[in-house]
């Protein structure tokens, strides 16, 4: 038995152990989850003033909140007298002010600590020292990313900069109006593998011709093994006797009038570290966000978003949502099925990458250095 | 993002890892339920000889029972010779002896080695030494308290040392003849939430006005956030209109001949460490037990006690159970919802006890020390 | 309260936490079920070439199949590309390979990598290098035994050789032609007690007065409480009156042409290390086999065998499986009920074994020196 690797064409994946061990996952979530700009909810679920959502960003829970400018804001989810938590619902409309279900301490939607009982004989209670604790906010692609580390990282170089080393430059945000698409449909995945898993399936498409029959149909070049991120801009090429991005290749949805001739019948992929994967084809757009929660297990939520006329008008987009529920299906069935052996002894070096999935090595050399920072006595 | 509390109003509760940790709660298993006096069954509960109940105490499953000379003994719920689980059952009737279903070791109801295959020819046993290994007992207040330490701490201190400093004597426990009164109902509630939780709940009530419309209701002072354990001696008085601690304020049952007028119409609360409330009114009396089972998870058993009389005559005690029974729903929701914030990193240093709840910070201060005992390497 | 064992008659068993610790169990794990040689499929389940089984065992899961040739071999239950489980069903039928469902790597029956995509485009992978890993296999009375040491211990030593120690010498397996018989009965025991507890249940009869009324009704000598295999070579007679080894002691099946008069009308009991029992009665074999889960979490699987023409003329061997059936139940019952105490403080330094019981101590001996090789630090 020995799992050296000596072949040029395979190089080695992660030790196994960092996909099963909880010190690890714990290490994820301080150093990755709760410090990198995570991608939460998207920001037209805030309708209006009180509209809030709840999300689970690494250890925390995370209540995010339109206040009465419009403006969105996230805070802990917890009260900063007795520590209960605010808000239980994923989702809900807060009146003006989020009230404690315990002992009524009242914070408005700015997070300000604004009544309690006895306060007003409390005068040295600082309201906005004691108001909720407030994690950093971005706006962008229609979603609000946050960050819960005190400095954050740089959003344009972390978020944005993902985007332009994979398309080569920024324009695809505005050529497909992320921002200003609709939701067509949304479907929530609870998957028992390791977040590492999905993104590493994700990055490659040497599985495609093994388990996704219908996306090597509609993309034939995915037959080959090359995932559509393996080359700078590159979007992959839709079949000659392909119609749409469809189950069947038949006629997708209305065209995105900002995307060209160039990126039209192409299918264009990225991965956003740490938790979001972007779709684009010319008539719609799919993101997912990942929501891990322990080493074997995360929850992956996954928006179809089309034009607002698209979605108004009430047109079937089934045959187009369809093409990729099953991508995820069949990928997910598959991450789980790798996670039971993550632990074996004959897996303690990890497996190995053939030429094709090389390029997940830089994920797997990200991951790396990002846990390395742990101090030994952490 | 700051918790240094600078407040004079606000001083800080325990740290959150308090609440989560399991560790810690070993420790409390070991230093705290394993090493005090904990109120475990209700002497009537074992009406004759051979009535047994088992409680979970700590980590050890505790068998009590009443023997034939009409004493309660109580033993660890374990065979000498191989270590089976003796009762399985909650409660239940032994006739003359335990017998183990394993290899039939017999011990009579205090708990002797009397009878075993072969056990005749083995005449170097001595019948004492393999008896069940016994757990200290006492009975107060009509309850069957037990102690697993070698060396029990003094029951005179601990728990009736409690009762004096609440309310001034001992009086309470004779006026109220606690020990003859009978059983109305009994309630059992599964609480996922730490036990100290429950016990900081019990004593405050800066959180009736929010939490507690009922019971303020029926006793108005509560609305002001001042708990009836605030001050030595005072019981909470019910409201001018309010005939009974009933739901809806209607009149009580029989009250208790012994209770003084200067006890009457008054409501007192008792926190006797680690496990006991006691609620006194004049018609009836409420005791919980709590059953740490988990960091994370409590059972507390609740008994309503009234007079012998209104108990066998048959009456309606609903809508005096009903008053409590709401109010522990209500107590122990807030505390589940307490729970989950416990772990997360900006409750590190815990919360913050505004002045009405000072108090707790005592309480605090003797968790604090029973653990701090805990050696290093332990 | 004192463990310290002062009489003759008594010996200590292991420490209660061996029953209960994860790290020990994981050391077992190790030390015992991944370096011997381990007992895991009925032979004839494998029937044709490309049947495949599929077991757990220590923390690994094994892929058995027949190949071609007829042969059996053994394999880690893991694709060498990415960490696949190969084999989801506990039994199954491979064509001529098995193709992982991720990327399609693909091994023949002899574990080989035969085909990938683009695998001729990399020239520089080892077919064979890179091929299932393979386990260590015997066959031997019927069953596939597996060894997933590198170096595995001596079949002939600890296998046949506990054969030996038990009766005497190899006859019996040649007598009882155990590889040719037929499977009667299968059933399946989830136990939720530690594996040593089910082996000293098994090694020792004291119990057998107790809880084994039918199986002391056939065979008298057990309700002394000697255990079968307490002499060498010795074997349970049946009763004056009893025609059969059946729940009723009504006549049993055809009696197996090997077993000699000084066999017949007898019980005989082996344990083989770790995982195996082996009862021989003159009509038919019962062969145990334990699979542990976890420190609490033990399955068992038990095959009834008789004559192939006893099985395939379907005559009735209910009154022949009932029996055994029930011991089992019986004894994993009392196994189940230990377990709950084995973590108890009065039970640190474990229970006692009467005289009748002292060859345990063996056993005990030997679990503590093969535990006792794990180094300090790992």
């Amino acid at each position: 038995m020995t799992t050296e690797v000596v072949s040029p064409s395979l190089i080695p994946t992660l030790p196994g152990h960092t996909y099963v061990s909880e010190d690890i996952f714990r290490a994820e979530q301080e150093h990755i989850f709760e410090e990198m700009w995570f991608c939460a909810v998207r920001t037209a679920d805030l309708e209006k003033a009180g509209s809030f959502k709840t999300v689970q960003i690494g250890r925390e829970s995370v209540l995010i909140n339109r206040t009465r400018k419009g403006e969105v804001r996230a805070f802990y989810n917890i009260c900063r007298h007795r520590g209960v938590k605010l808000c239980m619902e994923e989702s809900g409309e807060a009146n003006r002010s989020f009230q404690c279900p315990y002992h009524a301490w009242t914070y408005d939607l700015e997070g300000k600590l604004i009544a309690a009982p006895n306060l007003t004989k409390m005068p040295d209670i600082d309201r906005n020292e004691y108001g909720l604790v407030k994690v950093h906010v971005r706006e962008y692609m229609g979603y609000v990313w946050v960050c819960l580390a005190d400095e954050p990282p740089s959003f344009e170089e972390d978020v944005m900069g993902a985007i332009e080393e994979r398309l080569g430059d920024l324009r695809a945000v505005d050529d497909y109006d992320i921002a200003n698409l609709s939701l067509g449909r949304r479907i929530k995945y609870d998957v028992k593998a390791n977040w590492k898993l999905i993104i590493e399936n994700f990055m490659e498409c040497y599985h495609c011709a093994t388990i996704h029959p219908e996306l090597t149909e509609v993309l034939p070049e995915f037959a080959d093994g090359l995932a559509a991120q393996y080359f700078v801009g590159h979007g992959a090429e839709f079949g000659d006797d392909i119609k749409g991005f469809t189950i069947d290749g038949s006629e997708g949805l209305d065209r995105i009038p900002g995307v060209g001739d160039d990126q039209d019948r192409r299918y264009y992929a990225v991965t956003i570290k740490p938790n979001v994967f972007v779709n684009l084809v010319p008539d719609h757009v799919i993101i997912h966000r990942m929501f891990p929660l322990a080493a074997d297990h995360t929850i992956v939520e996954c928006d179809w978003l089309y034009l607002p006329s698209v979605v108004e008008s009430g047109k079937d987009v089934s045959a187009s949502v369809e093409l990729f529920h099953r991508v995820n299906e069949q990928d997910f069935d598959a991450c789980e099925r790798c996670q039971p052996a993550m632990g074996s002894k004959i897996y303690a070096k990890g497996g190995v990458l053939v030429p094709s999935e090389h390029h997940i090595e830089a994920f797997h050399s990200w991951v790396t250095s990002k846990i390395a920072d742990v101090p030994a006595d952490s």
